[in-house]
């Protein structure tokens, strides 16, 4: 190999007696960090003072668990094949974590920090707000982090992480502007579009200094703990037979009596 | 779709207004419980005691990070072609969480609670870590949990796990049982086997009544935290591109000499 | 990086003008060898004769479609949340073709390959399939490759597959191995236990010279195939918003009554 | 589960005694019908024409290998720690062909296939590629299909790709407003930017008439069969750890440096 660029790496590093974490001996911290503030060690190499780690540990936990979703059963179907792989199904639980599901919490704090960032100086919240509902309607594209298919009314993780942020000195200037992007949304389209609990969570990551590219990995670490408390479920109650049974028995139900009664094959699907 | 088998979940669900998390209120949790304290109560089903707590957030530490692992190389290769997929480049991460690195916690932890299960009664630790041993030995299959190929004395890590363990009143059977095997081991070998960091967090897993099957999730969940932290490094200092270079280059350097100099093309490798 | 082992691929390398796979210009390749003999030249480093192309493109045929399995259900729910990324989609699908599924050709492969290796000089076939299903039993496992919980009689395309073979010159021992081990597990076990499309294909795969730990990639690379069909008609005709949907109702409907209903949450499920 | 939208899927079903896949037998294909154009059947719906089988197999073997790629890389560093599984390692492969691999192919194919769908009537191929090189530019993105970093000058696989299009009768509109781009890329831009590889094959695909939402597949289906040569190779003869070990070293050695030298821990990176 011709050395072109060194490769280097900040994170950690082991010897033959100790492993440092971002400068940290890990021994030290086994026993002294819980994993949320171990977690925010790593992606923001020091340690959370009181307030963040409260702070952080919210919008992790608000991520973990939302029942039987897509990822959650995708991850039950792959054990179902390969039960001595729990780390795949975890990962193909995870994969699904993509534009429309983890995504959405990148987005939002995207959008938040990019418009604080290009702001014109002395432009008021209120002004850029505007600008960012006015972007979005001209690009024809949703505002992430408001409204919800379930939640019609106002999303209540959302009110409680406010309120956490809030209590802990992070109800900053992310904060304020996603709660006035709601607002001239809301005025703009004539329909309620509260902020959800991703628009809340990309709000609070954009306090917190954690770029937004590192955002849908907050919801991959949160959501990882969820897989794994799914799968185990699926070892002791499973469910992914009974529903590969169904969706196959219904979903070529029409061919099976087509053919059966000397109907033509499929025309051209392609 | 023709019920056979009813579907059934008792983790979580939503209503409109609210998420039920293994039979909390959402909302009650966010701020109030930290990430891996909730990470116990998808695990086992209720909020762990504070020294349940300390014991399971120090196992969850220990396995976050452990540098250039082949995990983190992969995850950043991942990246490096797909970088609007974060969750990708983490799936590919944790995919290498197989037999021989996430495996190995399942198997030491396997081995102390199959061992403990099937022991006969009245069976001192001893008799039955001398079984382990010698089962091991028949069936020509390395010791899981013991020995390091660089933390060649005790695994300091190990060595602080237990202390933690002790400490908050998990230094039972199992983890009694992990040191007798390790004794026991060594004798039979004539060679230093200490119990390492997964033969410590397989043995306190069993403390904390976590079944072994799960056990390879520990590393799963608390992996995919440190390959966040490695993508976030590589957006900003990217190893990945160098790598592949040096890599590509130097394999394949003999055939294209041999191109040049007219030799034949490579034999059958089948 | 101080070289401690030189790194060497004898697959294929790019100049400046040419790529070279297994010794042949790629431009050569391109319209004149179809994807099913290039896979052969990936896999065996040599181009098929006819005879060994059609043989091999009948077992990967074989295995690339089995309408709404579990694989194809995953990737469809995959691609619900990350419809942007199609390989993770196929990735997601795939990470179930372990031991259950695509594990299963390799399995059968192993065993007729090892047996055939281990054999006693002049032993007949007969014998060594005696000692195989001896030793299945006694280890208490499943003689991979035979039986079929739907196609109760003979697999048909296991017959198709060993016709196949014998017109082409493939019947060889490996074949007529598996037909014996089955002969032999029927009066063995008192029922009948033809060899199935997995038995059928891995016996092929040992006349082809291809290795058993090389079979479980027969399947995936057959599989992505199907897994991209499914996609597209995901695409056209979605599935997986609705499987999601009843899945998730049906699931947590005992938790949402009893919550309605003032019963206690669910107890301690770990 | 309440059904509210029928489940129904056109691709294959099985029965007792077979599996018919878009129409025909499996049965009927085994030994018939090689797997390039078993691929194009389960794409398209029906079997190809002696010409669409060469040219689709041209395509899909022009994207099988490409050496060490970052996918190959990362595919044996997986098989390192989980070679158990292979059908994950493969998918840890797959996961790179995102955005700069796999999706070039694609935004090609989508690019030619949008821009004849919405030319105005009777707008001549050199306007409507005029149009798409100043959209290219207006939005100061790349063009996809043009140019690449090793070959210079005339990509040689391009080149190939076209001429058995065009004997085979597939030389059609997108081949042609594809050079057309190229030829008005190089004018606007001032520098040679000729059709590359993907950019032939995001045409041809048009010519097939493969929507450009699969294009990224033929790439995963053709690149899965080159991942597992790797994997066989890197069992036969492993990289994986020799480039664990080189880059682990190298990357934390200044860490490491520090670490002796008393020098302070590194400062935040977050």
């Amino acid at each position: 190999m011709s050395a072109k660029r060194r490769l280097r790496s900040d994170i950690a590093y082991s010897t033959a007696d100790r492993i440092v974490v971002r400068g940290h001996d890990l021994v030290a911290l086994i026993g002294a960090v819980p994993l949320g503030d171990f977690a925010f060690l790593e992606l923001k190499g020091r340690l959370p003072t009181s307030a963040e780690s409260v702070v952080f540990n919210a919008i992790a936990v608000t991520l973990v668990e939302h029942g039987l979703t897509p990822s959650a059963i995708s991850a039950r179907l792959t054990y179902l094949g390969a039960p001595e792989s729990l780390q795949a199904a975890v990962a193909a639980g995870l994969l699904g974590l993509g534009g429309r599901y983890g995504g959405t919490v990148e987005e939002a704090a995207r959008m938040l920090q990019e418009a604080l960032a290009g702001a014109a100086p002395g432009a008021g919240l209120r002004e850029v707000a505007r600008r960012v509902v006015a972007g979005h309607r001209e690009r024809r594209v949703l505002i992430p982090g408001l409204g919800h298919p379930t939640h019609k009314g106002l999303d209540p993780r959302a009110s409680r992480l406010f309120q956490v942020a809030a209590e802990n000195g992070f109800a900053g200037p992310h904060v304020e502007l996603v709660q006035l992007v709601a607002e001239e949304a809301e005025t703009a389209l004539s329909r309620a579009l509260p902020v959800n609990a991703t628009g809340a969570i990309g709000a609070i990551a954009g306090e917190l200094e954690i770029p937004w590219q590192v955002c849908r990995g907050l919801a991959v670490i949160a959501r990882a703990i969820g897989l794994v408390a799914h799968l185990d479920e699926e070892r002791r109650e499973p469910l992914a037979a009974e529903i590969w049974s169904r969706v196959d028995e219904e979903a070529s139900e029409h061919l099976r009596e087509g053919s059966e009664s000397g109907s033509p094959p499929p025309a051209e699907l392609g």
